[in-house]
């Protein structure tokens, strides 16, 4: 391995994905495509692109840029994704940046009803 | 939020996977849905477990633990994914274990042609 | 670079620190040596090593296993680590585990004074 | 917890430290403070900032803006921190950047050597 890959491939860095998500997101009604183009957009976020057009998601899979498009319009019609308006209020100007927030929100919301199960279990348990 | 939720949250920990691969597996001849099965893989591994049956990793996915049988072993074939013998000499006792060297690998030798490739335009560059 | 040493490097993973701790471990009262104990720990805890030794920690950093174990009981006395006993049912075997739980409760607590505090800020600027 | 603090935590993501650095660093003649500002270093640059001052580091830990210059110096002297000069070829303009290469190569040589001695006694064993 030439020296140069490893660095490039450090420099490159890790994207990191919790492991709740990947465990649920099936529950969540995201299938592994979906799964995909949210894990391609976070990592376009983290790296400062913060609205990938769907061109630039196509270029890294195996899906054209129109199928990224309509990937892109289930996830904010199912509410995993939003798009945002910025106003740079200095020099008014307007710009517009995906955001994973509703995703989260999901999540905590899944993560919420499971630990009442769980609670309910428990108490069913112990009045028994 | 509830704070147990959050707790669970971290205890599950996240899983890293490197942006050169989040980049560059649709040139390794990998599709999204075999990309997903072996971030599956390597979260489970890294979790301690190294054989996930494929009705481990269905049961966090959309596709039946079937296809997941039909994509390891395509996996496999296509050379980004390995079984590899354990002997543990104490106990005699044989298992098997997953492991994605032959992704490592694959992908040493894609960054590798590319660094050769830009070298050569450089060079070709300053030549004229 | 070899390419066992690439494989190596791959397989030994990568630890997750969450941004939001980097920034603020001085907040909550931790120092760097503090700091880097707990991470350590976090790495040996992710690694199925669920109660490392002073000496271990020790082998991994510059300080003794005697000052390792000092700094252990600064952090479980400012409560951002705990002992916590784990029993096997089936065998009746205890064991210790060491938990980083109190540290993400202590980070809850603090994001959650922050949000009061932009949130009051927020309405006395909107009442002015 | 607030949903809010959750989010938030989100937004501010995580930074990978790869294992074999953590397991490692000491070999290199780093001590834990040391390590620590390569640490944030990390963080300043992945979040797209490259070149953190002593201030927006110390800000961060329990130094001084002059400890912190005086690690950077330190980091910088034992070849594991560099500056580079980027120019801006369109706007003429200069700007500098600290990058972790040097240290990425140092731990390539060390896993290299590691693998050395490893095939070495290999081989020493199955000589005798």
């Amino acid at each position: 391995m030439k020296k140069e890959s490893f660095i490039n491939w450090m420099d490159m860095g890790n994207i990191s994905i919790p492991n709740a998500l990947l465990m649920n997101y099936t529950r969540l009604g995201l299938d592994e495509q979906e799964m995909m183009v949210l894990v391609h957009m976070h990592s376009f976020i983290e790296s400062g692109n913060f609205f990938p057009t769907p061109g630039q998601l196509s270029a890294r899979m195996t899906i054209s840029a129109q199928q990224c498009m309509q990937v892109l319009r289930t996830c904010i019609q199912k509410g995993m994704l939003k798009i945002e308006e910025q106003e740079d209020t200095v020099q008014r100007i307007y710009s517009e940046t995906y955001t994973l927030r509703p995703l989260w929100e999901k999540m905590i919301r899944l993560l919420d009803e499971e630990n009442v199960e769980q609670q309910q279990e428990k108490q069913q348990h112990e009045e028994m």
